[in-house]
């Protein structure tokens, strides 16, 4: 992996096609990372610090990287704490604790507004400066807690608008987004990533983690992905000893 | 007009329906502001730094924003210059002195990937924190200069993306893009604005400014107004005497 310049965009890898692959430093970002690469993608990275509250998962992103080889990594820089209006952002308390009903029955206080639409917006401006014509991103609509920006129907009317919005699309080359966990639980999800070798040790999850970096093991994210791993028989490999 | 603080979002006008104004301090978006004020609404301006070449953009959209009058203005720093890309951005020269075929005819370098894209996702975002279901965009397909991402088919898909996309959108409530200029020439804009009166000297159109932020008269933008206030038998009131 190179840290990220104008000048290393363009690859001398000229077999391969070339994704934009959104990278949160999350399970599901890593495995997304992961499918890419062994579909044949050179993958460019892209990972935002928005001030989130849980910036641990920057350098999550950074290791989880490395570990799956990118052609580039860029890390962009976005304010959308001023917003407000969601916990991850704002000074609102993380909901803990809850259940799988409860976690899918309401758009929670985590969604952040628009930020998938934010996101995929650069990812859409990264890929045409570097003549990719795919982009990758994690979302799942199975154990997705009620984010609207995560349902398949979103990723279609997004995919639809970004082929009209820009240059490439214009000039027939057509973009297409790839959701390939849109339909997969949690376990598959992990299931499928530790065959492909993913580090799940590397990866952060937890909105909500303590000052040194742990994870809280109660919050939406944190649960999900504990179930996931104790369906496997195993142990979340970031929970604290 | 009050300097936006994330406070005052929240304005006392219940009687008005509430709309997010995308204002550069050109002058398609100063008539724009007026029309969405002329139609009653409280209006919320969003002013985007994107470390354009033409800054001075942004001190013209606080002049219109307060002449015009809005409930709340907001300034949203943004990089995009890691992009590069397009003469608006990067080091590259601004074309100058070309006819109206010329400008048809192709994507101008002066295009910034995904701009409007990413431009209308904070939008979006505003909207739905402030509770606005309107979003006005003073973008038009007559003199567009070949920007993909000015065209009526651009805007509705990215309406139907947006009303996906959001808690707005799931919960019922419809999110409207405003596009009102759409099918205006420049004359015609010009025109209305002027029955509206908007003060178009307080605009700022030029891509590439003198260093005392006159406009340079021969630049596409440039270009594009003062033809269209010759039409009306005036002189561009930015154009330096």
């Amino acid at each position: 992996m190179t840290e990220a310049k104008p000048d290393n965009y363009v690859t001398t890898d000229n077999v391969r096609p070339t994704a934009v692959v959104l990278i949160s430093g999350g399970l599901d970002s890593a495995t997304t990372l992961a499918i890419a690469r062994k579909e044949g993608f050179a993958c460019h990275g892209l990972t935002f610090d928005y001030h989130q509250r849980h910036r641990i998962e920057i350098k999550a992103a950074k290791r989880v990287a490395q570990q799956l080889g990118v052609s580039s990594h860029q890390f962009v820089e976005i304010n959308l704490r001023m917003f407000g209006g969601s916990a991850l952002t704002d000074r609102i308390e993380v909901p803990k604790d809850r259940d799988a009903s409860q976690m899918s029955r309401e758009i929670p206080v985590t969604y952040v507004p628009a930020r998938n639409t934010i996101f995929f917006s650069y990812a859409l401006g990264l890929s045409e400066v570097i003549g990719a014509s795919n982009i990758f991103i994690g979302v799942n609509a199975v154990d997705y807690s009620g984010y609207p920006d995560c349902r398949p129907e979103y990723i279609q009317a997004f995919e639809k608008m970004a082929n009209l919005a820009t240059k490439v699309g214009v000039e027939g080359q057509r973009l297409t987004i790839h959701a390939p966990l849109i339909d997969m639980t949690k376990t598959e999800i992990i299931r499928h990533g530790l065959e492909m070798g993913v580090d799940y040790s590397l990866t952060h999850s937890c909105y909500d983690p303590t000052r040194d970096g742990n994870s809280c093991g109660r919050c939406d994210a944190c649960l999900l992905r504990i179930r996931a791993f104790e369906s496997l028989g195993m142990r979340d490999p970031v929970l604290p000893h």
